[in-house]
């Protein structure tokens, strides 16, 4: 069972931003910026190419009020997104606040506290 | 006009891999790894969130194949994907071969020749 499974079961704990039958959306606690909300499908398949006609089709119609919501009350030009999948074998978009390129740098987190980190998720579940 | 509506239109010379009613890909010229491909929808819209439903929900079934081409002929772990936007305000999906985390870094691009880019174009359409 991955990580993400455990974290949609409610076995980890996490900073739930969204979540409906097919998906579930958290604060990244590893973020490359403030506002880093990864994206999931619950069914547990490793790579993004090999969800379902009908998971590929809803995952941005799922991402795309969590964009909106964090583009609103983060500071940033947009909210980029970016798959890349190479550390946990459950398929996850990154929805990323971006204010230039390098934002989107994966080889460089932020630690944030656990009140920072609820604070932006209460910012985000308010601008939902 | 943006530049990739130029390209679309086929007044800019392009790698072009695929094609239909709503959607256009081809080599990046400026990859970041061997086989970069970007997706565009053919409507010029700014920011990835901003398009339809419908082109929403069809553009990574567009691109699956092409991703599946990719992994086929490019030597990589997994084809990732992203979404930037800060350089050209048409909305595109870049296809990314990655061995590493910093594969997906867009500070970093590769000088590729036009016959490596001619190749790599080949090598693709052939696996399509």
């Amino acid at each position: 069972m991955s990580v993400f499974t455990k974290i949609i079961n409610g076995e980890i704990p996490s900073y739930k931003i969204a979540e409906n039958d097919k998906f579930f959306a958290f604060l990244d606690i590893f973020p490359v910026a403030k506002g880093h909300v990864l994206v999931i499908p619950k069914e547990e398949i490793d790579k993004v190419f090999d969800l379902s006609d009908e998971l590929l089709s809803e995952i941005l119609l799922f991402a795309r009020p969590i964009a909106k919501a964090i583009e609103s009350v983060i500071p940033c030009k947009r909210v980029g997104l970016s798959v890349i999948g190479l550390e946990v074998p459950h398929a996850h978009l990154h929805l990323v606040p971006l204010n230039n390129i390098s934002d989107m740098d994966f080889t460089k987190k932020l630690k944030l506290s656990d009140e920072e980190l609820k604070e932006i998720q209460e910012k985000i579940l308010k601008a939902l």
